[in-house]
């Protein structure tokens, strides 16, 4: 039997600016990323968002970003590695404060936006966001683009890591994603988007745009819960999982 | 015996910005409030100065203030007792995170600025803050103002709590503190002020502006770290507590 | 002829965050108070509201308001007059550039949330902020709560202004608002909103909660642009005013 | 006779944090550039520092810089142009609100840190900035590097422009600096700076690196405000400037 964890990005609103639709979106999960206060969130949203989780049931992660709320930490910023990894202690120590006050335990971190990206591809920046992690709790579990130097930055210090896949964007001959600026890099068709995730949890490979088949770790894939849409998608992938026998469960420990 | 703590306030730096002698002052005192961000203090500095405490065996504590950088924190700011809580919680969360991440112990609170000083006089926001503190981890002790607020809603839910007293303000005949802008508040010869904390600690008395005799519980001193004069004057009130067979030591049990 | 004009806020939203209806209350009101970066919208929206208001041919307003984004400005903070009179004067130059930038004309400034409330009744603060108003330009109208502080601070040092009065407001024997958390506060009916609104225009007077009737100046009323319902009122105001012969302009001159 | 502009940052205190010796420096320069409230500086210090400017008769600078305090606005962030304009016009608005209360008159606008040299070196954001320097006033001057992108954007829209050169920078065969993090970028001795500087300004060419003489126009020189040193070299230079009949006085057009 095959297992996937659907995750999805919650506790983006701040102060009386809302965004997402977290009650609709968290039954359809099995783990959330929670805002940190940096890029969105705040101190009241997140322990509302806490609150949320711990009702559902759904594990709970920190989703640490840049300290660029004008940008929502989708910008890429220059910062040193000892920054990178300060930046995220700070912030899985804040939400952890939360996680503890409710009587819950923290499961995962995946940095988020530009972070996420930069932390792909940059092997230092990949090794301070993984030692942040586990310098505030080795029992961690890193998310991280599939793949990428995330992964083996948290494997190189015995850190625990599930590996990202996307539903919706067109994967290159060499695993990476195809920039978002390039065409055809988001997939539109719902049927297709659901398509890959099953060859992807089924068969570990995924199909690039040369036609190519190549090898994808599937621990865990983003799910979006900021639309109608999103919502609708959501729902569907989660049925059509269930119904090829592939469980739904929080992601542990990354095999890659 | 007799047995006091002297805490300062330590990492208020921020950036580019330095701000107080925190190597200088640390060997003098036996706790120390760590700014965790909101009025003072970044990541980074956190972290550092999280690395000096350890290094100087001093007991650690969190010093969460208001969101408020460009008034240090000083500006009363009309929260409610929720949102105190939020933010007291997120800050403690995130020095813990430091603090854990660096093998130590977190072993206080202690609010900063307006915060302390709503705190101390507000029912309610003194409820909250002590909540926030408890929930984070019941073990914590809260440093709050002597016969404040701040105390009693500590005991009041089976929190730890330190008695603060300070020894260079005059006290008011009703155990309060003389408010800063009237004249005399602030004592200004050295020698009134060793004399003052000698009479709390000793007796566990203060003399009022009105001459009168009124207790006070003093657990913790007040110590400031941003100056020579601070600093010639910490060291002074630490040898004559020490030749008076006075024990500095970071603060346990408030047992008013 | 009786004259009002009809204000609102706009450019509220900040980053990915979106409020407001601005487009669709634009075309109903006749001023428009506009965010200037401190408790909402940032550099790029100031610069599209601009636009929007100059493609309207909507007179301009700034919207200062207290640093504080995460309370939108609601949340009273302890400034002193010289803190008051430099957020202020910050807040309309940078509104000030991009009116400029667009090849338009400031027309006037209301402060916002926290800092309008205690100006209103504060007299130190209500003159910092006419001071401010009046040393970045002189030509420029203050509005004000009617018979406020506000007001006659303008009037002192010669800056003009205009009257604020409110439709779903509960005004008091001595012609203050009732407070927001007590019962009454706001009308909820709105045909009662709008012959308040009449009563005001056309005979300076409003009937206070004891049923007395006392004198008002009105020479803008304060439109909210956030809901079906808001919008739904603002037309049926707009439409109602209009058949009532009453011209509705963009504030000039207070004769208070 | 020569001529040349000496141009010193200033205004880079924030809230209790106090960076720079304003007072000290001012008299040495011709003109200054004041932090606008992003990178450094908040409103209660550009008043005060336009007032200290007023009274020494210097030319007045805004110093827009990246919305980052934490990194002191010298972390290079992606930004759109976009957004670059945005931000520079909001910030020359909020300085210009302050001269044109004190009276004065804005003369120039000088990017700062990371926008500065991503502005030197990118075509697009070099026109952006131009862009909003232009249209919030067109008879400002931007500083920008002699030679750079900043300053042919500046000459392609009719925006007068100053060249800004380096006492302590080594340069590189085609004009460019010696990036700081290679060794030899930074000139330690002062002889050497104050001969680069009268060479530039007599000759109109500096040395470069491999000991080719380069040309570089030399409208105005940055002069560093920060330090002992830092003042005692800036003394020399206007000494041995006016020893060698160099006029010093605020920058005018740029004939490059």
């Amino acid at each position: 039997m095959y297992t996937i964890d659907m995750n999805c990005d919650l506790g983006e609103s701040f102060g009386v600016y809302s965004l997402g639709r977290d009650q609709e979106i968290i039954p359809l999960v099995s783990s959330v990323n929670i805002a940190c206060g940096f890029h969105a969130g705040d101190p009241s949203v997140m322990r509302q968002t806490v609150a949320l989780a711990m009702k559902n049931k759904t594990a709970i992660g920190a989703h640490p970003g840049f300290f660029d709320l004008l940008g929502f930490g989708r910008r890429k910023m220059q910062v040193s590695s000892q920054e990178a990894y300060d930046l995220v202690l700070y912030q899985i120590g804040a939400l952890h404060g939360f996680v503890r006050a409710a009587g819950g335990r923290l499961h995962h971190v995946k940095p988020h936006g530009a972070l996420y990206n930069m932390a792909a591809v940059d092997e230092n920046l990949a090794r301070a966001v993984a030692e942040a992690v586990y310098d505030v709790d080795p029992t961690l579990i890193l998310y991280g683009l599939a793949g990428s130097h995330s992964l083996r930055a948290a494997q190189s210090i015995g850190l625990r890591c599930a590996a990202e896949v996307f539903a919706d964007r067109a994967y290159q001959a060499d695993g990476s994603l195809l920039p978002r600026n390039l065409p055809g890099a988001v997939l539109t068709d719902e049927a297709a988007c659901i398509r890959q995730v099953l060859m992807m949890v089924k068969t570990g490979k995924v199909q690039a745009g040369d036609g190519s088949q190549i090898g994808v770790q599937a621990d865990t894939i983003c799910i979006h819960g900021d639309g109608p849409m999103a919502l609708a998608f959501a729902q569907q992938l989660r049925l059509t999982l269930e119904q090829e026998n592939v469980q739904i469960k929080a992601a542990a420990i990354c095999q890659e």
